[in-house]
């Protein structure tokens, strides 16, 4: 059976890092640049991470997030019933890319400085921008050989590389404290409350043709399903799973 | 030997003409939807599409531009010397895509009035816009079998193909009119007269390692060699080939 898998962030800060996973996620398919089109993916992906860097400073909440979570995960130091070992590995983990975190640069700092990212960047945006004579310099860069565009590429992404490694371990943490468990949603809705909770994680199948409109923050949500096809609300009783992760 | 291949518009309505061409080719490709990214080059190419036929008369534009080359090519029957079974076969491709062109919809119309389209295109342009949160409709549709996508596709692209055809022809009787001819830019600069030109072709080998910065209209050009690696005009003569096509 196929599944319609979904998240849904419940504040402002995580519907950025999920954003930011996503980016990161196309940047690193797209760096392999085998067809004539992954580099226009890699290009609007890069940009859009500068773009959200300039926007938010991410690397001092995700370090405030990242120190949030070691509180937690030390607090349970020494109690019974907790698995030392692994608590130890996590901490471990937890406190490595920390220290890389603090240590990094300000987060698309070197991008920003890169002549020839800057130069494209302005006219990326363009409809249809990124014809030759829109971008005459990408287009070269284009021509040059594979190996010489995955070495640029590499490197670009290796400045991105503190702050990927910070946002997967987050993501992974607060992912791991919520549990799929079968609900059902009564002509189409269903809610409940959430406890702090950062994200919620769906399992829907995709039998029933319906995708959810979630609304709600951090104590309190509610999921509206839509039917595809019709664009109207379902009332249609869905059986779906739900996580909520704190 | 490796060559860069460059094509430079002399005024701004075939600079949209060549943007929409791209757009269109990149259209196509990403229509097969064989990896996990090429939605993201589709839709994007068809909203870029739907915001250059909100800027510009296209349909009105490349139908009277249709209209000049048939003239042209009329002026030339029962003319000795010229080849008449060539030139009727040109005219009467030329006719068939006219008249296909005068009987179609305004360029995009059917697809602003999807409803599927018009509602993930507010929300494409966000930085990380793709996310499922952002495009919950969006990502049920990329969790359809791809023969279903395929299909969608097909029916949205089916009504930009009286555009695609015009378009097609229009460029290829554009660019067979220049002749590639081997040029030299000394220290790297070159001009020279146009006569109502439309377009430039360039092949610069790669070897030189620049690429051109042109400026121009139908009937006075410039192009100036930049260095790739150092952003600068290039002292360096150049050897390339040059096609003036009007």
């Amino acid at each position: 059976m196929t599944t319609h898998y979904f998240e849904h962030p419940l504040n402002e800060k995580t519907r950025i890092y999920l954003r930011v996973e996503s980016l990161l996620n196309q940047l690193n398919i797209a760096a392999d640049f085998n067809d004539d089109m992954q580099h226009l993916v890699f290009y609007r992906s890069l940009f859009d991470l500068l773009e959200i860097f300039e926007q938010i400073q991410l690397k001092s909440e995700l370090a405030k997030d990242i120190e949030k979570q070691r509180l937690t995960y030390r607090s349970w130091l020494n109690i019974d019933g907790v698995d030392q070992e692994m608590l130890l590995g996590i901490l471990n983990d937890v406190d490595a890319v920390h220290s890389k975190l603090m240590s990094a640069e300000r987060f698309g700092q070197s991008l920003k400085e890169d002549r020839f990212l800057s130069a494209i960047r302005q006219r990326f945006n363009l409809p249809g921008g990124s014809c030759c004579f829109d971008l005459p310099a990408l287009h070269h860069w284009l021509h040059l050989p594979c190996d010489n565009k995955k070495a640029d590429a590499a490197r670009w992404m290796s400045s991105l590389l503190p702050l990927a490694e910070a946002l997967k371990l987050w993501l992974k943490l607060t992912r791991e404290t919520g549990q799929f468990r079968s609900r059902v949603a009564r002509t189409g809705f269903y809610q409940s409350d959430a406890e702090e909770a950062n994200i919620l994680r769906l399992e829907i199948p995709m039998h029933f043709g319906v995708y959810p409109m979630i609304s709600g923050h951090k104590n309190r949500f509610a999921i509206k399903f839509i039917d595809f096809s019709s664009g109207q609300a379902s009332s249609n009783d869905v059986e779906f799973n739900l996580a909520v992760c704190s």
